[in-house]
């Protein structure tokens, strides 16, 4: 739209990449940008410049950790032997404030996707099979999302893991089928973590 | 929640307060732009820094402009015996859209609203008087939102400008009441201006 002045339009075009936010929102948001004053909008800005220049990921985990280790792999007190593996940060996330689990995490960075061309080779399943190898794992839980890749993914993984000696579970059923992980309700992902089962 | 360490806190409650976006959402978009290439991310927030650098207000009408005037207000093209009275900049460009109007602007800044403290004064009123008074005005259209403070606003605004030799119309219903002008649909919008009726 010609109604726009450059600074404005590119605004609107870079809020209207985020996901979720559609044409009409992205124009909201400009709008509501331009209108705060300059500090709070700034705020946003350097929100963003600061969690990228000081966010990485954790080099166990890879966790969002602000050191070399995520807070939960540097905290002593979890339970370094079981292993919750999931797609994203924000899983661990939904995880954590279920309040089940004391165990440490593997993010794989999203799942296996073949139209997308993810594979074993684009998510971190190499560092997954090294951390079983050299820390003492004595339990795999697989936490990937309850819909067609994240199945895809555990079953793949519970494949590769089978002859380990170790325990490999999945999340039971009770988190909602073809949904996010992200949007279970804490009640219910504590369900699925402790009805979980063995993968035969 | 302890989950996030500190910069990643800091985008998702940023995210938080943009207008629409609830914490969920704001914990996707945070991590989407964690996961994104530096250059990408860095482009939002400089798009926001420049916008609140070079985007002002128009001298004359209070649309955005990236120089003393708005390109609308610069456009000697348009007819400069009409002002359209709107709220936000938002609505200029949705008045625009229907390209039935060849007038030019003024953006309020708002409605009215007593319960939030807004009144005629913390409005763009006075300009608007002022513009009456100094341009050759001839016909102005109250093209405030169709809800409780946007009609109050239009009230208010028709009976100063009662006694004053120019036309004052209020939008036709069309748009649908209750609503924000911003969601109408080019037709309806058109349909609106189109059909304006004289405020007696």
């Amino acid at each position: 739209m010609a109604v726009y002045t450059g600074p404005v339009q590119d605004l609107v075009d870079e809020l209207g990449k985020l996901p979720g936010i559609g044409p009409k929102s992205a124009q909201r948001i400009a709008f509501h940008l331009l209108k705060l004053p300059r500090d709070d909008a700034q705020r946003l800005a350097s929100a963003i410049t600061e969690a990228k220049a000081r966010v990485s990921w954790c080099e166990r985990c890879f966790n969002v950790a602000s050191s070399t280790y995520c807070d939960i792999c540097a905290d002593e007190r979890r339970d370094g032997s079981v292993i919750c593996v999931v797609e994203e940060p924000r899983d661990v996330v939904a995880v954590e404030k279920t309040h089940e689990y004391r165990g440490r995490y593997h993010v794989l960075g999203g799942a296996m996707n073949p139209l997308e061309g993810i594979g074993a080779d684009q998510l971190r399943m190499k560092e997954l099979f090294a951390r079983i190898g050299s820390e003492e794992i004595t339990e795999v839980i697989l936490c990937t999302n309850p819909n067609v890749e994240g199945e895809a993914t555990a079953m793949y993984l519970a494949r590769m893991l089978k002859d380990m000696p170790l325990t490999v579970s999945r999340i039971a059923s009770g988190v909602p089928v073809g949904g996010d992980l992200e949007y279970a309700d804490e009640l219910t992902l504590g369900r699925a973590l402790e009805g979980r089962r063995a993968v035969d």
